[in-house]
């Protein structure tokens, strides 16, 4: 499972990193390869200063790490090592008209003592969420309808159920608002891992489904000074969330991971201005009550 | 002792403001006071887009808050209640030739069960660092050097004892540097508060003699597009230190603090590039040697 789950991992990366290399039109991903302190490694795809995107980086690693004690405890299991492989992907267009998204799909193991079994306890989690600038509802729909489809293949449940847990996930509690407009997040699939790879894979090759008809609309749109203003303001979000509490970001540092491939989520460029508040019945002020009361799209 | 504490810090407050709206010369500290949604409130001074300084801010607070469960486990705590006043400051000047500094001076007591008694557990706290993106040697020994005479006034123990404790407490662990060049940081100083409020002052009193000096012979200095770029970049470790691991920040949040008030310490723009290394022998490499082998400085 584990090889075939890698294999599959890095083909992903590869697939979406062509395309949006393609939709970019001008920005070159560059590889970096590299060593976890411990066992394994990644390659890190980043493209920077494109004609579309700012920033976007793609990261595949296949690492094993010891636990410490206080992260076995928090993770509430007995096991000394654990497995992690996983392709996890954030893009940040210079446009504010066109929303910046991530991707993640990971497969985890742990050892049993020190050693991994075929059999040991292991798990599929991931998602992909938007987080836009501006609303665009058309956008918000298509984003969500393709997550549904991909999840009504296999069960009826999923979308409501990964939906909601993806509302959950990105709230910023001292911001009592969401991330973005959400999309699907899910941990510990673990009942049948066959099905669920089969799942997880969907997932992953809709990513560009989902995401590239949004970058195409969008991207020759025109905005303003004050409209860019208010994405590197709303930029500051994402860097508080992903800091303070993401599970993934913490993780990756508590576990000694590779700190530039951890940190290539954060926004290339960020503003935060004491207490803004957009105007009254702006498209800014739209923005905010739909983080502050997420909706059903679909 | 509470009233004497919160009337020092609130004239502290003002002080501190009024010569920093001197040395600016345009900036004004406009004052937003809040409540606390259980208990106490605060006076939060903001200085934004002065000629001087892009953004500084003053904060003045006194609350009580309830303690959750899990906060009183990692506190190792039995109380029900924290009463906590202080003043915290940072200032981010426009140049990177003047340093970013931060000052914080904090009175806590704990309840006993869900009241305060006179002889209740107290203690003081509080600090202040230097944060340069140049370094300039002078200025880092004329920091010090008024941080360790204050220090050698009460005992002659507590600089390099604070020094330290200043340089560990803003390690960035996962870029295995500090934070800045130090400065001084306590906590847990109970043993004669009368003693220990008479130092606090001390300190709280020499942080204009500290900074002031290094902004007026800085602020003339010209600096180019490649070495103000530095600095926003350095302002991502910033960042990254206050949201990872500043207990003061995660404390504010967890307990329900007033957010902008607390992360009005964030920096008014800030670049992350992937990967970015400064060129050998640059005055940017020289600073980070510094910060990852902290030195004496007086």
């Amino acid at each position: 499972m584990r090889e075939r789950v890698q294999t599959y991992f890095e083909q992903l990366q590869n697939t979406i990193c062509k395309k949006l290399e393609d939709v970019d039109g001008k920005g070159k991903f560059i590889e970096d390869a590299w060593q976890h302190s411990e066992s394994g490694g990644g390659k890190t795809h980043i493209l920077q200063n494109g004609y579309v995107f700012e920033k976007a980086g793609v990261n595949f690693s296949a690492i094993t790490s010891s636990l410490s004690e206080p992260l076995a405890t928090k993770l509430n299991v007995a096991s000394q090592k654990i497995f992690a492989t996983g392709v996890s992907l954030v893009i940040h267009p210079y446009s504010p008209m066109i929303p910046t998204t991530h991707l993640n799909v990971r497969f985890l193991q742990l050892s049993q003592g020190d050693a991994f079994a075929e059999n040991g306890d292991a798990w599929f989690g991931g998602g992909m969420d938007l987080t836009p600038y501006y609303l665009f509802e058309e956008d918000a729909k298509h984003f969500h309808s393709v997550l549904k489809n991909v999840c009504d293949k296999h069960d009826s449940n999923f979308y409501p159920r990964f939906k909601k847990w993806c509302d959950e996930y990105f709230f910023i509690k001292h911001r009592n608002e969401v991330r973005g407009i959400g999309g699907i997040f899910f941990d510990y699939l673990k009942d049948d891992l066959e099905k669920t790879f089969s799942f997880v894979q969907d997932v992953g090759n809709s990513f560009l489904d989902a995401y590239i008809p949004i970058v195409k609309k969008r991207k020759h749109e025109s905005y303003s000074e004050h409209e860019k203003e208010w994405q590197l303001i709303r930029r500051g979000r994402y860097v508080e969330f992903n800091l303070v509490y993401d599970r993934g970001t913490l993780f990756g540092l508590e576990t000694q991971g590779r700190t530039e491939s951890i940190l290539m989520s954060l926004p290339p460029e960020v503003k935060w201005k004491y207490d803004f508040s957009p105007q009254k019945n702006s498209r800014e002020e739209m923005l905010l009550q739909v983080l502050q009361n997420p909706k059903e799209w679909v």
